[in-house]
């Protein structure tokens, strides 16, 4: 393998900061990684597991000469950072991120990226119900999409040195507009996360003779909602707060659409039921056949 | 291993009567197999897969003679075959189910069982989102719960012998009050299921090529959802007609507790989101400890 970036700094090492570090280890993608990261502990997890060249607590220093710096933070995190960054920031550097929400990053980021530097957000589709730096593993992004979200204007040479990274650590790459990535996130990701974490939280709500018997007969159906409500809480906190407006729109259809199914429960309307289930069963066809599943 | 019942009688060889049938195949439990289901297409392949020592379109010839007769059929079709099934059956034998609602059989098929045929109503908390008699494997049940909701009065003789024959197929057994059950898989099954068909719809709502973008990101969330969408149209309206009650009061909580999250999104509260995250990553712990997960 060839190196792609001489210096790649990683800014946040929970689950997919090292990820990515074990992924750009065992391609030998970067010729060095440095590593920031603001909590103590997370630092000396990263010195523990070899996960950073030199590890910094300091943000500046960490992307001083990087050719390549990800963000790996959660979305509330970036407006703080984004001054100390951008004031160390290389010439002809690529900065990019790998945040759930898009329209954000560019809100909060955008504005202190110099010129000269190639600023590309990204979002690996891929993570797991766990976090920190010890989740981390180099096969996380085998198999996966990642969608870069790039302004208009931007180098096509930074997108495609971008892109053979994500490549070469074995996603698909998409391109797309920040806000459409905001909206098709909005109905794939985390409502779904809404959903499931709001619905765990109810059974939490229940007595506690019941709450036991929910967990013991989980295998049900209420299990799978529980892995996904078992994700980063701060994470996912960002994710609703940076994507507002697409969440509460998807969510408006989906109770418009949840209080017709109510209504046919109610008064016994068994057809409306049945053609609405047999509809669903369709688009999980489609999964399959997309090799999604 | 030793024969529990010389001749069982399983009514509707879905995916649940197929697996009985090679579950009791492959332990040697039952002297002989009897099937019925009406639809002629899944008489064929109970014909070609071996799934039954006779097979028949006719319920109360199927039953005749049996010691032991599993009804798995969806909840709406059992009172109309209730009194044709008493009519034939046996003196001393066990009659049972694997219905998801327990409330609901014990209306429709118990005032017509005669005396001295013991009837204990059964689910095996399994499934996979596949249907039909090809569906059925031998391993369904193993590790798997199986809760029996007897009525106050059965012989324990055979509940004991029901209880047998689960545990020999690789279940752990449970008793309930059928109540109790119905309250229970409403929020451990019936609500996720209706929720996972609420939202998989809500997708195929929207405009196309965002359902494409759909099916493409799935894995970020939404796929866990069509897993469950994909499920029995026919079996789930007849769960949500037959548990009405207990599933709309499990669903007006849920829906409570989401019109509380989404004002919290809609006003910024971020402790509030944060604070309910990190309440349901407790309850995936547990599910982990009870070796469910």
């Amino acid at each position: 393998m060839t190196v792609l970036f001489d210096k790649v700094c990683l800014i946040g090492i929970g689950l997919i900061g090292s990820s990515l570090s074990h992924a750009m280890r065992a391609g030998k993608l970067a010729g060095r990684i440095d590593v920031y990261d603001h909590d103590a502990e997370a630092r000396t997890v990263t010195v523990e597991l070899g996960l950073a060249d030199q590890v910094h607590d300091n943000v500046a220093g960490a992307v001083m000469d990087a050719d390549l710096v990800i963000l790996c933070v959660p979305a509330g995190a970036v407006a703080d950072l984004a001054p100390e960054i951008a004031k160390s920031l290389k010439t002809g550097a690529i900065l990019s991120d790998v945040g759930s929400v898009k329209q954000a990053v560019v809100r909060d980021l955008g504005p202190h990226v110099p010129d000269k530097v190639h600023f590309i957000p990204g979002h690996p589709i891929a993570g797991t119900e766990y976090s920190g730096p010890r989740a981390g593993f180099a096969d996380l992004f085998k198999g996966r999409w990642c969608i870069l979200t790039p302004l208009p204007g931007t180098d096509p040479k930074a997108i495609e040195r971008l892109q053979l990274l994500w490549e070469k650590m074995g996603s698909q790459v998409e391109l797309m507009e920040p806000g459409h990535h905001d909206q098709v996130l909005a109905i794939t990701s985390h409502l779904p996360h809404l959903i499931a974490y709001t619905i765990v939280g109810t059974a939490t709500g229940l007595e506690e003779t019941t709450q036991r018997e929910v967990i013991k007969f989980s295998a049900s159906g209420f299990r799978d909602f529980t892995r996904i409500a078992a994700s980063d809480p701060i994470m996912w906190r960002d994710v609703f707060l940076n994507n507002r407006e697409a969440v509460l729109e998807m969510l408006g259809r989906f109770t418009e659409d949840l209080t017709a199914l109510q209504r046919a429960i109610r008064w016994g309307e068994g057809e409306k039921l049945q053609e609405w289930f047999t509809r669903t069963r369709a688009i999980r066809r489609s999964i399959i056949d997309a090799k999604q599943a």
